[in-house]
Order: structure tokens, then C-alpha cells, then sequence
């Protein structure tokens, strides 16, 4: 799927007069390239950059990645360079080395734009390919990227698919863990353990796995506190897979709920039926935020957070399902939906599926099912 | 601590001819502020940076930190702004928000220069600030930073030692479950949940976990790899506690080694035992690499890695212990070292510890021992 994804960023590149991309994120790279890079960690101390995508129009596309890096998963049509980020035989040089291996190519090109992505572009890095190639315009391309990759394709699908299934795991282990007595990084651990014995190696997550009165505050990183009977849970998983994110939340009971949970939980999973009900091509995402918001304010409460996002590469992107995005969904656009309400000093509840835009509706691609 | 460590940054920028500083990378924030920025993700999807701190002499320093970020651990003495990383009522503008908050500073500054880390500062905001701030020039202290947080203060000593106990208790759960058919992955995650058990909350963690023909690569991700009898294990744990880090490696094998596997094993132990002998102040980094490097080739084995390493704020800073580096060492001073050998196409093996340089010598901080 690479060659297609490059064919449409040629094409986007020609709409807007630019000849050339020197592409520098994380996401970027994923897309463009295949190449996965290992997150679970600090910037390297090695290097501010793990790849660079370069991009010259009419020849072979190639990734300069730090000799340390795995490339596992590089497109066949990408060449592979490398520079040097960390030697035991002399002090560290990677930005020196990247950018004079980018200076010696870039140098021979006419006169031309490149295009770049200055947030996600060490400046030094960016100063020293100025300086050398003064000749070059580099013009940030972050709008044509921030939509680029809504729509997915069918590898993508795939891969997003596979992700989801950790999260039906996930959830299906949080709901069995869900007791008194348990603690939330109890909780979090025994789902890990689980995602990584299926997935046979390390599982990245970000997870909200919050009890009790910290509900109300939406979600937190796991602590020490014990679950108490007739307590709520919210678990909200996000592991990474294959350089994709899966993304789902299930707000469960210790124990038997009472009344109110119960009517909360019910009354927040009628509306997100609903609202699933309602996606189809064509709808904006602004109108089918409000539909949700609108839903749970009739059921007395609110949340402050969005309704939804896309997700992939990136566990948050566009279409954002926020009140002001005007984005029209379109098929196999892949997005989370996750109503809740929140009661500052009290208690909060989430519910979350991920959704895959199909011609005439939705295909909730998770796979677990809400249980309070 | 923080204002000490300003003072010494003051003077060092004095001597520089600089006057003030806007500081981005995560090791500075969490130096000179105190902010321990959350890892365990890519980078986010809201801002391509969690926070940067600005130091104009004379005034109280400040840090911007994106609104998401929690503010836990900031130093009295620094102000706290933030800016704008997500919000559902408008598009992101994260870096335009935190540059037109910072030009509102910079400006009503006289002609003068400003530090910063441009390797670790995107090049949209650097962009940003030279078109609103002519007057200023801002300069790259990478080489100053690098040598900066060699020297550790009490605080620092303190958490470090935080740090390596969690070490201490993953090599003891490591050494417990290196037993034959275990994954790699299991042990990982049993070390894991010890760790987070007595954090009390998540616990970020590089780790090589590798078995059998594996331990000849020097290190890797844990597999689904079934550890089998009388097969070496290596595990290199390196968790994050406060924001520093620990570090520690140990190779143990399932069940009764064989013999050349005891040898090399105490043959490594009895190498890093006599450089630990040798540690003091005054001793230079290549004279410990080749101390250590020509022991171990002695009992005819090599290693294609550094002899050791500093860490504190970041895994792996000066002093490098490399046959280059010609920096003394000094008290206060916290290295890892970690010789080992390694066969192709057979077997490797490694062991570490994490030293203190003291006034006439070294204080192991390690508190595990290695077992084979």
C-alpha cells in the first residue's frame, strides 16, 4: 500500500507547486515507509531523530534511520540509508551525519520547494540543510498532512482490526479483574500480561484505569488504590500494534451497581447505539458530536472531552468528532466514539467503540460488548 | 535543588556570553524545573512539545507546559504558564500558542542572546521566535548541557537509589523465573508487576530480555521465545522512577550451567570486580574502558558496546566510559558498568552495575548480586 500512499502524496505535492518531501515524524515515517518506530521510552539520548523520509521526485524513495534502529517492516520499494547515532569510537554526531547525508543529495537538485514538517523537525536540523542549500524552499505541509490519512486502506484495516482484538481482551480481563480489594495497576498489569502472551512481545498502552471517586476526574494513570465494593471502574485501553493504535473504554461495577449506575450506564450506552445508528458518509462530524452531546445533557449529565477522534498511526486524529469540525465522514474513515457523563465530587462512566465508516453506515469493529 | 542548579547555569551562561535561556528538551525541564514528563507514548498528536522553560536572568523562571500535562513535582521558585494543546472548540495550535505566549516575553528584551537546545526545538517555533524577535540570537548549549548533570546532587543521589531498588527486586523475580518453558515476554511481565506493585503506579521500562541463541545479539525485546534448560538468560532492566532512571543487568542460566558458561560468568564478575576497584576520582573514561576491555580479552572474549555510562535524568549520558572520552571521573559522579562477551552464532553474556564515584573511591548502589 505504500506505492498508492506515495502516489497520492505526489499528487497532492503537484496541487500545491511542490516538488519534494523530506518528511520527518513519527507518523510519517509509519505510513510512508512501513518502518515502526519502538515508542515505550524517552526521546533517544542518542539522537533527536530517529528517520528522515526523503522524498525527490522521479526517484526511489529512501529513509535515513539511525544505525541503532530495527528496520523491520520497511516497504521493498523504500531504499534504506543509515546514519550514524551512536559509536564507541567518538562523540555522538547524528544530526552532523543525517544532515550531510540529506546536503549531498538535496545539493544536486535545481532549484525547487520541499516540502517539510516543521513541528516534527529538530531545528538544528533544518538550519544546517538551509544553510547548505540555499537554493531549496522548504515549505511546512502539516495541513495537507493533518487529513491525509483519515481515509484507510485495506492493509490498514487489517492491522487496525488486530489492534482491536487486544482490546476486546483488554476489556475482557478488566471486567473479570473488576473486584473488591483489587488495586488499578493490579488491574492494568493483569491486562497487560494478557495482550502481550497474545501478541508474543511488549505491548505499548496508554491506559485510563481509574476507581471510585477518581472516575469523576475522566480517567489517570493507574495507582495503588483498592477497588471497594459497589465501586466504578473506568478503563479506558489504547495499546499499539503493528505501529497502529486500537483504542476502547468499558466502565464496569465492583459488584452490584446501584440504581443510578445502572440507569446512567444504560441511558450512555442508548446514546452511543444511536449515535452508531446515525454515522454514514456524508454526515459532519460536528453535527454527530452535537447528536451525542445533546443525548447525554438529556439524561442530565456532560463531559468535557470530545466525543471522538480517528485513530491509526496516530491515537488521536482527524476526523476529530469535536462541535467545530465541518469534516464530512467518508467511507473507511475509522473513528472511536466514547460518551460518558462526569460528576465533579462524585462519580464518572465511559463507554467507547471504534467504528469503521462503511458505504451506507457503520461496522463497529470492536469486538467486546459494554457490562457494567 | 532547582535553585542550585539555576545558579550553576547562570554562571555557565555568563561565561558563555549568553544571558538567558529557553530550554527544551525533556532532561532540561525535568533538571531545572522539576517537571517529569509522562513517556511510555510516541510523541503526542496534540504538540510537539510538552513544555519549555524560559530563564531571563534577573526574573523568575518560567515554565510553559501544554495544558494536558500534569504539574506534579515543579519547583516552588518556578512560575507554571501553560498553553494551549487541545481544546474541542477550535483547531490545535499548540505551537502557535506557546510562541505567541513567548514572543510576548522576548520582545520587551534588549539586543541580547538566548541559550537553547536546538536540537531538541522544533523548527516551527524556533521559525517563529527569529521572525518576531529579530533582535535576539539564540544559541545552541548542547556541548555546555552535555557535561552539565555529570556531577549528581543529594536529591538526585537520593532518587537514584529509588530507582535501583526497583532494579534490585526485577533481578531477583528475573533470577526466580528464569526456569525452562517460560517465555521471555512472561518474564518481563512478571518483573513488571512486581516493580508497579511497589511503585504503586505505572513504571516505564527499557529492558532487554533475551534466551538461548538470543544472548549472542547482546540484548533485544523479549519474545515468545521458551526459555529451555541449561539455557542463558540476559535481562537488562532500565525503569524510570521520578524521572531517572535506574539500570542493571544479569545473566543467569535455567537450571545447572555448563562449564564454560561458569567460567566466562565468573571471569566477567571478577573483571567488573577489579574495575570497581579502580574507580576514583581522577581516573579518565577510555583508561576505564581499556581497564575493563582488556580484561575481558583476556579470557578470550569482546564486546561490541561501551564499557559504561552515566545516567541520571536520561538512561544514558556522560560520562560515556569509551575508549575516547577523556573526562576524569569525579565524586558524585553515578556510572553504570556493564562488560560482558558475546559468540556469534552461540551465546552471550553480560553483568552491571551502577556505581557511585566517591571521595577515594566507589560505592556499589547496586544492591542485587549477580547469579548465574
Amino acid at each position: 500500500m505504500v506505492p498508492d500512499r506515495l502516489n497520492r502524496l505526489s499528487s497532492r505535492l503537484h496541487e500545491e507547486g511542490i516538488e519534494h518531501a523530506l518528511l520527518s515524524s513519527f507518523v510519517s515515517l509509519r505510513y510512508f515507509t512501513g518502518y515502526q518506530a519502538t515508542v515505550e521510552l524517552e526521546p533517544s539520548p542518542m539522537t533527536p531523530v530517529l528517520g528522515v523520509f526523503l522524498w525527490i521526485r522521479g526517484e526511489q524513495p529512501t529513509l535515513y534511520l539511525a544505525d541503532m534502529e530495527p528496520g523491520e517492516g520497511i516497504d521493498a520499494m523504500v531504499l534504506r540509508e543509515s546514519f550514524s547515532s551512536y559509536v564507541i569510537e567518538k562523540p555522538m554526531f547524528a544530526v552532523q551525519d543525517l544532515s550531510a547525508k540529506l546536503v549531498a543529495k538535496l545539493r544536486l537538485l535545481p532549484e525547487s520547494k520541499v516540502a517539510i514538517e516543521s513541528e516534527e523537525m529538530p531545528a538544528a536540523l533544518l538550519d544546517a540543510l538551509r544553510s547548505e542549500c540555499p537554493h531549496l524552499e522548504f515549505c511546512c505541509i502539516k495541513d495537507v498532512l493533518s487529513t491525509f490519512r483519515m481515509v484507510k486502506d485495506a492493509e490498514e484495516i487489517q492491522t487496525m482490526r488486530e489492534a482491536l482484538a487486544l482490546c476486546d481482551l483488554g476489556q475482557e480481563i478488566a471486567k473479570q479483574q473488576a473486584t473488591a480489594g483489587r488495586t488499578e495497576i493490579e488491574i492494568l498489569n493483569s491486562i497487560r500480561r494478557a495482550m502481550e502472551t497474545q501478541e508474543g512481545g511488549r505491548v505499548p498502552i496508554i491506559a485510563d484505569v481509574v476507581s471510585g471517586p477518581r472516575t469523576a476526574l475522566t480517567g489517570g494513570p493507574p495507582s495503588a488504590r483498592k477497588l471497594e465494593a459497589g465501586e466504578l471502574l473506568i478503563v479506558d485501553l489504547v495499546p499499539r500494534h503493528r505501529g497502529y493504535w486500537g483504542d476502547s473504554c468499558n466502565t464496569c461495577c465492583a459488584g452490584d451497581p446501584r440504581k443510578e449506575y445502572r440507569e446512567a450506564f444504560d441511558g450512555i450506552a442508548a446514546v452511543l447505539s444511536n449515535a452508531i445508528g446515525k454515522v454514514r458518509p456524508g454526515i459532519r462530524a460536528c453535527d454527530l458530536d452535537s447528536l451525542v452531546r445533546t443525548g447525554i445533557a438529556k439524561l442530565g449529565g456532560s463531559y468535557p472531552h470530545h466525543t471522538g477522534h480517528g485513530l491509526g498511526i496516530s491515537w488521536h486524529e482527524e476526523p476529530r468528532i469535536v462541535p467545530y469540525n465541518t469534516i464530512q465522514l467518508e467511507p473507511d474513515m475509522i473513528i472511536a466514539l466514547e460518551p460518558g457523563m462526569y460528576f465533579e465530587g462524585g462519580w464518572g462512566m465511559r463507554l467507547e467503540y471504534i467504528l469503521r465508516v462503511t458505504a451506507s453506515g457503520a461496522e463497529v469493529l470492536s469486538k467486546y460488548r459494554h457490562e457494567l
